[in-house]
């Protein structure tokens, strides 16, 4: 196996595949960079136990200057080999398999000799191709990711919240997060009915990689599912993340239908408040915040106490305050963590009891997206 | 003690002092910022075991918008307070300090209200005018700390050498600084004759914070000395550190008179073949690399080894190469450090033996700065 390549692109492509790979695992092969020439492309892969992602260096793609002189597969130490690369001297660099998996990096007078792993030895990745894929622009299914991410559980003790659920009816795609303190729910109509039966709850660690991936991905993405992983395919790449064994919780009973207290809020601004407010409770054992809302004067009260440090105390105008007086506590943090992802745009916050869930949606588009949040009992 | 302020202008003053103060103290009331509201000023101090920093906000100063509406002391959580100052929402805040030291922080609807504590709880600081500061450019000052403070020892086994040594001769200032593997030494032509005597030992992590606030400083600086205590004085700004105690040792009979080998670099070329043997080097126990030196053939080659790993070799072709053939072993990680700081610019190597110490200086000016690294024996 021999090639040589254009460093800089080479480093991107590297880039890609390492985000799979980590030095903590307990398959020794994995902290490896698996890379495999043929004829005219190099494909390489990284994978750790949740997530495999692989991308090809086409030989089409003038930007890698790529020469085949031999094909053959290697696994290489992937920290290691990236970190010479990127140090290497030399606009090209060559990489020559010799014997006993000995590699040999040359690029200008630098020759690296480093001992490479025998491929025969690396997992094979499942096969995931479905007949039936979803397809999705990237920059939507990066967007659905943000939005429901945020709900999902840390905790392992009810592993499958830690994922993001999501299901098919003909066109309408469903995501939903929940941790059991707060949800999020997002629906997108996808732009041509899938076929096929859709209900998967997919990692939210993965999810979140996959994203950082996204963020320049202009063209669509494809969702493949078989019994256990799903593919996604974007580019030259190919992300594979197992599924989460397991029932989602029922949680379309969880939303309310009806409210006694409604609040228009710009985003923003409502942001800023319970920033503040938050920087108080913080510093208080429960993490709590305070809204009181008088309808009647129009007047919202933001408050936050902690009784070491002081108190805050802000009366926020918002657009519009209707329905029935209330006192309602909670953690700032979940309505930072959702107005957030709202970005600039106006929200309506609304209430059934201070002890029910209240909701946030946007203005506009009620319908889309909705997130719940669960009050905290102060008396 | 009542004022109103432009919270941006604030904000920056607030950051200069803050870099004092560290929420890991004895001693509680250094967890706090002091403000002592005089007329027409308002002074800031913070203050940790090793230095002190006080910043004046000048009413003549137009950016900070200052209107005092009566004096006095107060002393505020550092941290949080500029947390709270950093969310406000408008232009202006107004502090007032009512009983029992409660201090009231408007901005807007905004009403934070938060204990403060006495300041005659604060302790005084020392008093360090001297009639003969030395006064030099904040950035020849920056220079020569970047330069000796990478040799200052990082083990507390040997307290002295944790400190860069500064003495004066008429109008040369010499600074030097060794963990006894390696030394740097760096001398300056004062603009003017100090008069007095300087032979002290300042803290490399007091200079190094001292450095990061010169960043943007232009005119000069001054530092002015007192039995145990060492003020630099700058723009609106005062930072005090503590001197080391002790005797630091004659570095001056470490540095070599003569040499056997010698080779110029271009310190950039050096720096990134270096750079890339070390990875190498760094993944073995004993982390070195090896030079040899062949003067008839003009061809210096660089080696890293490990044994899991794998090796690298490079052949540079230095600017000039002179002497006695030499093969000599190092730690990569001090020849990085050393080469850092000359910048883009033509060093020279010189070599006595291969367990003899070898200095690294620039090809003009050698008299003002030099470089030491002691090798390592590896047969």
């Amino acid at each position: 196996m021999q090639f040589s390549i254009n460093r800089q692109a080479f480093i991107k492509a590297l880039g890609i595949v390492q985000r799979a790979i980590s030095a903590k695992t307990t398959i020794p092969i994995l902290t490896g960079l698996m890379i495999d020439v043929s004829a005219s492309n190099i494909q390489l892969t990284g994978s750790n136990a949740d997530i495999s992602i692989q991308t090809l260096i086409s030989g089409d793609n003038p930007d890698y200057e790529l020469t085949i002189s031999s094909t053959g597969k290697i696994v290489l130490p992937a920290h290691f080999f990236s970190e010479i690369v990127k140090k290497l001297p030399n606009r090209e660099l060559l990489v020559e398999v010799g014997d006993n998996f000995q590699t040999t990096i040359k690029s200008g007078n630098s020759e690296f000799t480093i001992n490479g792993l025998d491929a025969n030895g690396y997992p094979h990745l499942p096969e995931v191709d479905s007949e039936h894929p979803i397809q999705l622009p990237a920059e939507i299914f990066r967007e659905v990711i943000g939005q429901t991410v945020i709900a999902v559980s840390k905790q392992e003790s009810r592993p499958i919240l830690t994922g993001i659920h999501f299901t098919l009816d003909h066109n309408q795609l469903l995501a939903v997060s929940t941790d059991s303190h707060r949800l999020s729910q997002r629906k997108v109509e996808l732009p041509t009915a899938a076929e096929g039966d859709y209900n998967v709850v997919i990692p939210g660690e993965s999810l979140k990689e996959l994203s950082r991936m996204l963020d320049s991905e202009k063209d669509a993405i494809e969702m493949h599912l078989s019994e256990n992983q799903v593919l996604f395919t974007f580019g030259k790449t190919r992300f594979y993340s197992r599924l989460l064994e397991g029932n989602y919780p029922d949680t379309s009973r969880l939303i309310p239908n009806s409210s006694e207290t409604k609040v228009q809020f710009a985003a923003p601004d409502l942001l800023a408040a319970v920033e503040r407010a938050s920087l108080l409770s913080h510093e208080s054992r429960n993490n709590v915040i305070k809204l009181t809302i008088n309808p009647d004067n129009q007047v919202v009260t933001i408050t936050g106490n902690s009784p070491d440090v002081g108190k805050v105390e802000e009366d926020l105008s918002p657009a519009e305050v209707s329905g029935a007086d209330l006192e309602i506590s909670f953690n700032p943090d979940y309505l930072k963590d959702a107005l957030q992802v709202f970005g600039p745009i106006d929200v309506e916050v609304a209430f059934t009891s201070a002890l029910r869930p209240f909701t946030i949606t946007p203005v506009e588009n009620q319908e889309n997206f909705i997130q719940l949040i669960t009050p905290v009992r102060t008396f």
